[in-house]
């Protein structure tokens, strides 16, 4: 008994202990990180040029090394709160929480003085190249243009070397932080609720959007005179900034919420509806911030209304916005599968996965050197891979390309929102102004309830499923700001206005992560949101379908007479254009992308036989027997399907089938169904699992 | 039959159009690339200056993109040269070749002429601060410095934007790209192999690594004597320059050899001694590179010879070494274990994945905050951890890290490479100097000699398991210069000496790649070096064991009579230090930092026994009973086991031991050898094999 003793004592020691030794050796780690960066200053004079690089270099380093503590504590803490299952913070809370500690410490702990060798030389010259070189005593000396700083800025910058230190270049965060995350929510989209949703998806991303984006405007317009009125103002405002501010602000961030979400398992069209709604409406928000910015009129006033220049930059905005979505698509769509289909890729599977990650850099790239956005080429470019490409990858490189997206995703995450917290006192041009603050906050909430309710009453008029009211408040409810409003506004902090932006967006995002996420659990049990079709889901794959693949069931509407379940029914939106889409994507393009559907040579016509030949995989042949197509449940219209399990009996609307008899031999009925004018379309897992299950008892 | 024919003529169709198109397709894109490159430039004036900075950015992109698109080709060529079982040419010198292919184009195919604007300003000032205001007509700009500028490279510079703008700052490849190399190698090195030959591989890295440096300095230096003499020498060019110069090119890389060594199963002690010497001299150069750069002597004269400053120079060596390998080691047996153990992290493999690799970085940026040398602590820490982290790992991490720095490292390595063959021709400042380079082909020859031939001569002194003249031979052959002594090189090359030797290093690596690395598989038949192992290895795979895990049977030596096999048997080097560290190491070490190994309770002093129990993990009792230590095969001295199988019988010498009846309690045969005063030790895994076969048939 001694051992057993031995064993628990040490077990509970170890746990209570073990998060204390952590956190005192990270805290002086991060000690001795401050130590290093504040050595460096002090030891610096008389030192030869060529040196001061290097010890630039290991300031740097110490800098970066209190950032990756930080993420390292977030961690711990996220495991102890995932372990005691705490989900009144989500990780992305902690973050910017442990970020505002530091940045505190940062800001009144460490004053390091800048160097008076650093701050000289204004050299009155007349353009600003990008590069410029200079003479010191006969060696040449090459720099590059960092940006410009505003007048007043020039005696601030010299006040805390440390601080100055610790500021990112904000492009770091467009260019290196926000693409793994903004590809892996494209990549992680589940397709199959996202295309079912998508009428109100887009009506929310893109006219919801644009709504708020304007009702914030003029709000913030309106706020903006009041200050003027009663003289708070002090600087240029005009009707453009409020634009941008209510573009930057519109951009929702779905992370906390759906996170809680995907742990409870809620809803799935709610959290389909959330979901892309957030994702594209980043996009949305990128693009129209830009063409915002992009507005010039031609006259001396450069703030006045002027029609050929709104229509300019609504050009901009459907140039840039369709420009980034063909980018996108059309890269990813012409070259990868096609790499991933025709080669054997697959059996070295460290080189498909490097070929997929290069193939998703590049597609960013090429957006971004041809003058698109490359956050929304890459959108939509994981959107495409995970669609075609995925299809044709081995199981292995399926894996290895998840995890390390997912893991690119959760440390540029957790680094922007500590980041973020870090930012409120390590940036020096902050402007607080209560008035402007109240007003933003106010209006954040009128720009997200005129998003909301009015475009899901008149969506509601269409569907069939409602978009119920405790389902819009929830939306109203998770309108999070997050990864990017911060990196809008973070993107261009030289003027008053975009300064005074910067540090109300701060609060906001702060505000909205905290609370709102904080509070998602509580809201969802109040607005009595259960997870219902999760319960099925649960049921069914106890009795073999696996719901984590793409394929689960969770998209048939089920009708459960005796369990009492809430009998729930769907029409598609505009249903013949997807059935369109959908007939085209099936018997064209997934079988000349992936290997999946069926081989060209049926679907094509005769007269171009050689074709379907030379771009069938010889895979697609041996598919055709079988049933394939992951994603073929893509629609089910009109048709209810009733599935009363226990005793199996599935019901289409009229018709029933008995199993084991009709059902064997699916593809027939498949078959049947296409030609019944889009009558029904049983989805393939039912199929599979009833192939599996009541065939086979049969 | 008609669909049989389409498969296989698509089949046929597919394979060979596919190379054609995507070569086609990558070709396109890249002259896309080049297009926009060339368009930015001719539009960049009259635009404002804020604009510059997004064109720039554009133009970066482009950059990159060039860069992703040559990888891309790089990886399919790689596959199509493996599906195709291509040995002569390895993915690095098809890197290179593609480097240098795009380098013609960028060279003679492209002139972008300079923008005017840009070429500005040599405003005469005192100083070199790291930071530059410069006041544009009222506004401030800021700009950081780049680095210094030779006085003859600033007509240069001005020439072809285009070379200027494909050449990354080379702190590029010392801060980013070279420590996931380096880790991976630390990482996935063979530990058994590794440490039942550390004394040799010690003996070759850090002795044999110095001689090669010196010889190559003594012999470059004649050449450079011998240079002025006929007047062909352009600059100044001392004797530290040579020196520098043996110690970058004494870095060898083995990643050629070894793939081909890997594919092939060639002789394990051979690939040990291959492997272990080619990471720590890696080390070992980067160390005694920057101790030479260190030298000065206090005199006027800065290249005379003054013992103070050799011997501080030696100081630096030795302090930097051990100061980074000290730190590698510590931070991370310190923190990382005790984390992974403690904490029930492995519930959470993303969290668990995500701290592995920040305290991996983390270890690298505190080395360079500290002044060490980061590469180095990277390489000791990726040691450590695969020593202890690793056993505390769920599997699927264990999985994910070693799959995420696989890849990591494919895909620095090869952009290494690419970029290695396109500076061949972008880099303006090469002196290709006949008589030097002639020299240094010779010195690099006679230098790889003097380290092997002797060192193997008075190793084998010691040594029972003699290295034997061919593996001495293939051991001179597979000397290749790879990242390692590229990235030294190209640091600095500032000064006509640094430049000739850049270019000479980038002709030294290129043939050595090529030539070296394609004639390995000739030369491993010519020399009649044979998997002897992994045969036996393949026929114990067969009965059952799993040789990708890491306690495989392949350290076992194993005699087989009937089989014809040679007999093989080993002495290890100063076994009684090894002992020592393993008996520590296994008793104390292991216990306190993973799950693995006797709890300490078991073996530290009783008076110990609260400690011991704190720190002893709940699941090292668990596994108290089972044999769960993966490294316990690190030696096997002394005694030789013989094994037959067919009918298996195992013999220890002079005690012949019949399976199923002693063997049965494996643990208790270990526990008895540990008191045979280190006679011999098991292998844990001849007992696992031997419980799951011999035992269950008994």
């Amino acid at each position: 008994f001694q051992r057993g003793d031995a064993e628990r004592s040490g077990r509970g020691r170890s746990e209570s202990g073990t998060i204390l030794t952590l956190s005192l050796c990270l805290l002086a780690s991060l000690s001795v990180c401050f130590c290093v960066c504040g050595a460096e200053d002090s030891a610096m004079e008389n030192i030869v040029t060529e040196k001061k690089a290097e010890e630039s270099h290991r300031q740097d380093s110490a800098d970066l090394l209190i950032f990756i503590l930080l993420l390292t504590l977030t961690i711990l803490t996220i495991w102890l709160f995932k372990h005691r299952r705490f989900r009144f913070l989500h990780e992305t809370g902690l973050a910017m929480i442990y970020g505002l500690l530091v940045g505190v410490v940062l800001r009144y702990g460490i004053h390091v003085p800048r160097d008076i060798n650093n701050v000289t030389l204004s050299c009155h010259v007349n353009s600003s190249p990008a590069t410029l070189l200079v003479n010191v005593s006969g060696k040449f000396y090459e720099y590059t243009l960092k940006g410009e700083i505003s007048a007043n800025e020039v005696s601030d910058v010299q006040d805390n070397e440390m601080l100055r230190k610790v500021t990112f270049d904000p492009e770091v965060f467009f260019n290196i932080l926000l693409p793994p995350i903004i590809f892996h929510a494209g990549y992680s989209l589940k397709r199959r609720h996202f295309f079912r949703n998508m009428g109100s998806i887009l009506a929310f991303a893109f006219v919801g959007t644009v709504v708020s984006c304007f009702i914030i405007g003029l709000l913030m317009y309106g706020c903006v005179m009041l200050m003027k009125q009663i003289g708070q103002l002090g600087g240029d405002f005009f009707f453009t900034d409020c634009l941008f501010f209510g573009a930057i602000v519109s951009a929702t961030d779905p992370v906390t919420v759906l996170a809680i979400f995907n742990e409870l398992q809620v809803d799935f069209d709610l959290y389909a509806l959330l979901f892309g709604e957030s994702v594209l409406n980043d996009a949305v928000a990128v693009v129209l911030s830009s063409s915002i910015v992009a507005y010039q009129p031609e006259g001396d006033n450069s703030h006045t209304f002027e029609a050929m220049a709104v229509l300019k930059s609504f050009g901009i905005f459907l140039g840039v916005f369709s420009g980034s979505f063909a980018l996108g698509v059309a890269t990813v769509s012409l070259t990868c599968p096609h790499v991933t289909k025709f080669t054997k890729l697959r059996d070295f599977q460290l080189l498909e996965t490097a070929l997929f990650f290069l193939m998703s850099w590049s597609t960013f790239l090429l957006a971004e050197a041809c003058g698109f956005t490359g956050v929304v080429a890459v959108l939509f470019c994981g959107i495409t891979q995970a669609h075609y490409t995925y299809n044709n990858l081995s199981p292995e490189s399926q894996d290895r390309t998840k995890q390390l997206f997912e893991l690119l995703n959760f440390l540029a995450e957790n680094f922007i929102f500590s980041y973020m917290g870090l930012t409120l006192f390590t940036f020096q041009n902050h402007v607080f102004n209560p008035i402007f603050i109240v007003g933003a906050f106010l209006s954040v909430f009128l720009g997200r309830a005129a998003n909301i309710y009015p475009l899901s009453f008149l969506l509601n008029l269409g569907r069939r499923n409602k978009i119920s009211s405790n389902f819009q408040h929830m939306m109203m409810f998770a309108g999070l700001r997050g990864a990017m409003t911060f990196a809008l506004s973070i993107r261009d902090t030289a003027t008053y206005a975009r300064q005074m932006m910067f540090s109300t967006t701060l609060l906001v995002v702060f505000f909205t992560v905290w609370i709102c996420g904080g509070g998602t659990t509580q809201m969802l049990s109040c607005q009595h949101i259960r997870q219902n079709e999760a319960e099925l889901l649960h049921e069914l794959e106890r009795v073999g379908v696996d719901s984590d693949q793409d394929n689960s069931v969770s998209g048939v509407f089920l009708q459960i007479g005796p369990d009492g379940i809430e009998r729930r029914s769907t029409k598609q939106e505009s249903a013949w254009l997807f059935r369109l889409w959908y007939n085209f994507d099936h018997n064209y393009l997934k079988p000349i992308l992936t290997h999946s559907g069926p081989p060209l040579t049926a679907t094509l016509p005769a007269c171009c036989g050689p074709l379907a030949r030379c771009l069938t995989s010889p895979q697609a042949y041996e598919n055709e027997g079988q049933l394939k197509d992951d994603d073929s449940d893509l629609i089910l219209n009109d048709g209810n399907i009733s599935l009363t399990y226990g005793d199996i009996t599935v019901s289409t609307d009229g018709e029933s089938l008995c199993f084991g008899t009709e059902l064997t031999c699916v593809s027939e009925l498949r078959a049947c169904d296409w030609l019944q004018e889009g009558r029904y379309y049983v989805l393939s897992v039912i199929c599979n699992w009833l192939q599996k299950n009541a065939c086979q008892s049969a």
